[in-house]
Formats: C-alpha cells, structure tokens, sequence
C-alpha cells in the first residue's frame, strides 16, 4: 500500500481545516507524508486565507490520485462541503464533520489510506445531529468492530507517552473504577500496541499509584495493595514488562523518565498534568488497539480563536507524523 | 538583627548532614547568608568526609559568634551530637535531630536567628523517641502558637509555587475534605504570605479545579460549582486576585504559568506531580502563615543513599535562600 493518510476535517467552525491547511505548507520542512482530507474543499481553502496562506485545494474523485496531487495542492476527497463561519458552528458544518469522520475512517478500513488522523470536533454539535457516541475514539472502535473499553487513549509527547485508565469522570468516581481486570486489559493493549506501532521489542510499562505517595504501604488507601500491586504481579507474569505501582509525584521527573516507554495513570489529571506541563504543543492522542492506526492533535476545536490566524499546528504536524511513523512500522511486520 | 540562619541537622543518619557541609563549601558561589547548624558538630564533620569535602567544623557556646565564624568555618551551636551510622538509623540519631530541631526552633524564635531551614527527619523514627507531631510542620506550628490547620505547606521552584490544599490522605477521602471554609482559609493565608515574604503586592492566586476540566459545567463532579467557585468569589471580594476554578491539566502548561504567582492545588498529586516534573532538584518546602520563616529542602532522608556522596545539595541550597530572601523582605516591613 502507498503511504496516504486519511485527514478528517474536524468541525468546520473550529480551528482544524486551518491547521490542516498550515500542516500541508509545512509539509517539506516538516517532511510530512501525503494525506487527503475527506471533503470541506471550500472551507479549506478560506479557512487557509485567514492565516494568509493560498492553498491550492484540489478535488479528487478516486483516492488514488491523491499521493501524486499531494506535492501541489491539498487533495481533498469528494464534494461535501460547507461555508466557512469560523467561531459559529452549526448544523450544517457538524454533518459535514460527521461525513468527514465517517469517510475518513472507511478509506483506512478499506486498505485505501494507510492511518487516520481525526480534526477535533464538538461533542455537543455532533450529537444534534444524531452522533450517538462519546467523542470520536468510540466511534472509530465501533467502526472497526472493537469494544469501547479495549480502545485505549494514550497522550503522547516529545517527552512522554501516557495512558490515564479513568477519563472523563469526576474525581470522586476514580477510586472505585480502578479494578485489577481494567489495569490488565488496558495494559495488555498497551504493551501490544508499543510493540507494533512503536518497535518497541519489550515496552516498558510504569504504573503509578492512585494515592500519595502510591499510598506508603496502605497508609494513605489500599488500593495499591489490593488492586494495583496484584494487577501488576499478573502482568509481569504474562512476560509484560511492568513495574509499579510508583508514587505519581515523582514519576515524571526527568530522570525518571528515561526508565519507561510509557507511564499508565489512574485518572485524568494525573497523565493530563504532566503531558501538558511537558509537551503542551505537541501532544498527540492516539487510539491503541484498534486494527487501524489513528491519531488526532491534542486540542479541541478552540472556536474562540477559530479564523484568527494564531491556532498552533503543532500538535496536528505531530499527530500526522506520529500516524506515518505506526504506518511504517506496521508495514515491517505485513 | 544580624542575618543568621539557623539549620536544624535532620536525621544524622540521612543526607541531610552531608548537604550541610555541601552547601556550606558552596556558600560562595551560591551566595548563600551565614547559617548555624544547632548540633552534630562530628555528624557533620564525617558526613562532609565522605564526599570529599573537608569541612571546618566550629563549636560555638553563642550564637552571636556564628556569624563571623561562617566565613572560615561551619558554625555548630552547642555540644549535641552522635556518632555518624550513615543509613543507619537509630534511637540516639532520632533524639539529636529531634533536640536540633527544638534548639534550632527557639533560636528564631527568640530572635536570634532571622529564619529556620529544617533538615529532613524520619517521622517513624522520630515518633519512637516521643515526637507526637505528623511532621516538622505541625511542630514548628504549635511551637509558634499557630492552629496546625493555619500553617500552610507550599512548594516552591524555580518554575511554579503550589499549595496543595489537602496533603497526605488517600485520593477517595480528597473531596469530602475540600470545604469553602479549606479554601479560604488557607488561600487567605497564601495570599498574605506572598506580599509579606515574597514582596508581591497583589498577589495572583489560581485555583485548580477537582474535576477533569474543572468538572465542566458541573458534568464530571460539582464541587467547583457547589464549593469551589463561591470560594473563589468570596475571596475576590476580599480583595484577593484569586482566578478559577481552573482545569488542572492546563494550568501547569508553560504559557499558563505566567499568569499566576502561586497555583493552588486541591490534592497531594495535583500540587506535587507538575512540581517535581519541572523542578525536581529545587523544590523548597516552605510553611506560610507563621509568625517565623521556615523552608526546607523537599526531600527526605533518602537513608538509602546516605554517605554515598550522591545526593544532590540543589534543594537545600535554594531552601537557604528562600528562607533568606524571605527574611530580608521582613526586614523591610519591619
């Protein structure tokens, strides 16, 4: 298969089709690999102007042309489109980023496109118009047939690669939602996905623990005696490479951060504080044990700066190249 | 008053007596104000030897001649001491840095000394010898007359000042403890402590939300909208420039971090983890609202690596000139 990612274009109203448009300027200094973007030709090309860029965007009925359009224009895949209103989403723009998404993802599960990289979009938009999941990572699970709990979100920087087990919950919910099988299934897809899309022969694994201090031997909460600890033992019985649980405070110091691949967090802020303290603009949130690869920046749809010119494409250019890299490695094990 | 710090020794069997010595061959380079060791004159002695460091070592009977000895010699009050068992605590290590820790109290206290820097000590092994406080904190609090609840702990870097607003306890037990009265409270404090030792004039505190994304519109945990936001109006109307709740995870981010002057956590991790990432080495604990000036370094014992000659003096050097800055800016007001 030629290297071709499948770019969704995220919510017209927000700042993802200028990002994609800065990335495709960038693409030789940033030696980024073709792409197309399913639909929004005319919302590419005028959110680009906002940032002063003329990019040509060029249609493309059949995938195939797209890689060889690449070098010249922005290819863009099929006549879904919609007006450019930067900041004001609407319905019409959310269809166009549920098509996009939608689009985006049968290209790579049809073999067409090689990685998904996924534009952010709004939640509250999207279910409007009858998007019926979470947030894109459930949608793109249930597309490849994968359950929601076994797609696993991993946070990933210049610096570091993180995967919080509990997300979007309130705090108080966090210590009872820790459980032994949810430590081992999540870090059973972890260790698999770094070895296929990352060539890392024996991934290192670091678990941190739930309490202060991983909890100084049950004096501050048992769940790292009862849970983490014997979860741990299971995993390096399986020949995972997994080490815990570590005090969270100082796992993410930097000499301890050269003694793991990836550092597995029992909640939200816990991987969210350090990934941005290190590697704000650059954070990518990959999608792990799904058969396909996928990506997406780190950021939202940030509609109050949408059309002002100052969103950063870091975090896009990293997603992008980070979707090529898994691609590659991928294609040494095919 | 002449500027003289006074440094308690800290376990005799931990780093913190060979950091003394370190820090001391460093005053110099580092700047650092003359300080007075309250006992260990051959812990210290030995400890300096065993990283190469050939320490003068000065008994004096008053503290007013300390200061004059600094430049030639390590001052050391008084005659407690034991023998050096580097790693190797024991029951008369536990009584010196517990008697240190008393002599080095009273000296500020009675004015002699401008500000106390405490070594670190083994609570296990202090609690054997009669100490009934949680840590140096609560001692030093209730040696000054101040409620244990008013003697806020902030950690402080070169990148970030945090306070956490509730400490050692396990995650589940975090938000049944954060109240309104916690919060005012403590950032009341904060905020005094700031102008007082540190010369800011308003300054900015920023408050963490509990919940991922500050539990966004109450959708992941209410305590920001029930708790933690009336807090926040409450103190501006005080006068206090305090901001939030903020979401945690982009609060420690590089751009965020010049927005405030203290970030003001709700749990252990949510203070400690962006700490430690971006200031390991430096982080100073300094206790605020207390009538005397008190930082150590924010380390322990490390009993593990005592006498090795390994352990780093970064913490304690910049604990003795925060306690030091703070005590000039006293001066000022005085």
């Amino acid at each position: 298969m030629e290297e071709l990612l499948a770019l969704s274009l995220g919510d017209p109203a927000g700042i993802g089709p200028e990002l994609i448009g800065e990335a495709w300027a960038q693409r030789s200094s940033a030696a980024l690999p073709p792409f197309v973007v399913t639909g929004g030709a005319q919302v590419l090309a005028q959110a680009a102007r906002t940032r002063g860029i003329d990019l040509p965007v060029r249609r493309v009925a059949d995938v195939q042309e797209a890689a060889a359009v690449f070098a010249t224009a922005l290819p863009v895949l099929g006549d879904l489109d919609a007006t450019y209103h930067p900041g004001q989403p609407d319905e019409a723009g959310a269809r166009l980023a549920l098509q996009s998404l939608e689009q985006a993802t049968a290209l790579v599960l049809s073999g067409a496109a090689s990685a998904l990289v996924t534009g952010p979009i709004a939640k509250a938009e999207l279910a409007k118009v009858g998007f019926g999941f979470p947030g894109q990572t459930e949608f793109v699970a249930d597309a490849c047939g994968v359950a929601a709990q076994d797609a696993v979100m991993m946070l990933a920087g210049p610096s570091l690669k993180t995967v919080p087990l509990t997300v979007h919950c309130a705090l108080a919910q966090v210590p009872g939602r820790i459980t032994a099988d949810l430590i081992l299934r999540r870090c059973r897809v972890v260790a698999a996905a770094l070895q296929r899309d990352f060539g890392i022969e024996k991934p290192r694994l670091a678990i941190a623990g739930l309490n202060p201090h991983a909890g100084e031997n049950g004096r501050m909460g048992r769940e790292e005696i009862e849970i983490i600890a014997p979860a741990i033992a299971r995993l390096q019985a399986e020949g995972i490479a997994a080490t815990g649980p570590h005090p969270a405070d100082t796992l993410f110091a930097p000499h301890a951060r050269g003694t793991y691949d990836v550092a597995i967090a029992m909640y939200h802020d816990q991987a969210l504080v350090p990934l941005k303290t290190l590697d704000f603009d650059e954070g990518v949130n990959m999608t792990l044990g799904l058969p396909i690869i996928r990506t997406s920046p780190d950021h939202g749809t940030a509609f109050d700066i949408a059309g002002k010119g100052i969103a950063r494409p870091a975090s896009l250019i990293a997603a992008i190249r980070m979707a090529a890299q898994a691609a590659a490695q991928r294609a040494k094990w095919a």
